[in-house]
């Protein structure tokens, strides 16, 4: 393999990054897969520093507990990927401060993995590319998931909303966002990415898949011209949804009453708990929040809610 | 139902209008039932007659022996659906002279029934929407296919790239269409519609369906963004091409010499077979076209080219 070459670059042993990671919805309703969406809030926030000294330490400043030895973190194996590739002998020291809940469907884990690559990246002097570093992030989603995929990492890197056509060979591809308002809620119950994956059926109606094909055409299209209607109209989900809904107690009820209030759509974030809805203005969306939290609390279910807008930028690495 | 109104508008018995209903392509590539695109040759000329007295009288003026008794003719029973909602005492006289040869999958049944509405809407002052236009339509498409599907008369009636989100209800999106040239060979075989419905699996591998709806999306966004490259990558039908290909002599050789010649891609043309190929210049598809006829001359099949461009402006129909 060659690797890549930053000499020409200067690189600082002992320079520090600072990193804003966001939230990021995955399998955008008909979009299974494919479609991502990175949120302004929660966000992680993280510090990198290059070291002259070989080897990734990490601390986690904050209390979930999640594993610092490189080899079973996120971040870790996502870093490792990296480094494997560059020239030289370096290290890094890596300080994270998780906001976004592990386990939430907001992509926690991709916020690490993606938000340690693209600081590492920069540290480095931007010696890799995007997609380069979607790959090295996707080492984290096989750690965490078992199965490498990149709906939650490139619209953490490229911001906005992302189409991966593609994982081999890798094909992303950005979509303009309109100004949409999103209002999330997750209910604090554990749905495992590998449950929620196994609960699928392997094989799907064609008649439903063709539905779904339709869908997904015209979520592109709603969204590329700004079409409020069309956006609506296509956020249904005919094939994911009507089975990993029945993993979360109260979706059928969030969604019909958050439709109700002038949602245009919304589904599963991720594989759950969390339910996100997409509002063509921040009134609506705020009214969401109150429906959602309204019923958990009803079910004494401890909760979460974010009304936010959609991140734009990706993940922002500051020198500090 | 409440009866389209014209009163106010002069329409006169008598008056005659000349159509011209081009050739549609359906199922593009990874766009099977949802994806539709008009082209500037073969098209159809058909002449229709406001006429006071009652009942649909059809003329073929060509040799394919097509019926002429209103209730068996695909312009005929779109007439007559569109008749049923008009008030007062009206009826037709119908010239069809027809250039795409029927059993092509070039949307022959198709341009008869669209270019007939088309007229008579004009002929009644424009009192039917678009949406109503297809509606009629797909009452030809019924009688030809058995099957009521809008992707050769949306193009038709829209003009350009159409995505057919939704028949029920009727949703039907016109999508920017760049400038591309377009090859296509009728080999001369018969492949009936229902055959070819009926050699589908009714149940395909969701990781199929998945690549699918990526291809579908990222076909969307490259039409929108203009970006061959990303065209080229999703002009792939992973579901329905590998089966209906077999049905079709000399496909996969056509496609591996056009895309080999510089073709961005391609595929069977509604359920065929007609195979279209999508170009970026000219000289690329005449080179295809070249490809094409070598391959079905050395196979001593008698077959029909085309080279042409998108029809963006859909049926025209002048007052004459």
């Amino acid at each position: 393999m060659q690797k890549a070459d930053h000499e020409n670059i200067s690189v600082k042993s002992g320079q520090t990054i600072q990193v804003f990671a966001p939230a990021t919805i995955a399998n955008l309703v008909c979009g299974f897969d494919i479609l991502g969406m990175a949120l302004n809030n929660p966000h992680d926030v993280m510090k990198l520093t290059l070291s002259n000294q070989p080897g990734i330490r990490i601390v986690h400043n904050d209390t979930y507990n999640l594993p610092t030895t490189p080899e079973q973190n996120v971040a870790g194996v996502a870093l490792l990927d990296l480094l494997y590739e560059v020239k030289g002998e370096y290290g890094f020291d890596l300080i994270i401060e998780k906001h976004i809940k592990p386990g939430s469907g907001l992509g926690s884990s991709a916020a690490s993995a993606a938000g340690a690559v693209v600081a590492a990246n920069k540290l480095l002097g931007n010696i890799f590319s995007n997609e380069d570093l979607v790959r090295f992030a996707m080492a984290g989603e096989k750690l965490a998931s078992g199965v490498k995929h990149a709906d939650n990492i490139s619209p953490g890197i490229y911001g906005g909303i992302t189409l991966i056509r593609s994982i081999f060979p890798l094909d992303i591809i950005s979509l303009p966002a309109p100004p949409l308002f999103v209002a999330v809620v997750h209910p604090q119950i554990e749905v495992k990415t590998s449950d929620a994956r196994e609960i699928l059926r392997k094989e799907v109606a064609l008649k439903d898949a063709i539905k779904q094909w339709g869908n997904i055409a015209g979520l592109v299209a709603g969204f590329m011209k700004k079409d409020y209607g069309l956006i609506s109209r296509s956020l249904e989900d005919v094939i994911i949804e009507p089975v990993r809904s029945m993993l979360i107690p109260g979706f059928d009820e969030v969604k019909q009453k958050s439709m109700y209030a002038g949602a245009l759509g919304g589904g599963i974030s991720g594989s759950g708990p969390s339910i996100f809805m997409l509002c063509e203005n921040e009134e609506t969306a705020l009214t969401v929040e109150k429906i959602m939290k309204s019923i958990y609390e009803g079910m004494h279910l401890k909760n979460y809610t974010y009304v936010t807008t959609i991140n734009h930028e990706g993940i922002k690495a500051v020198m500090v």
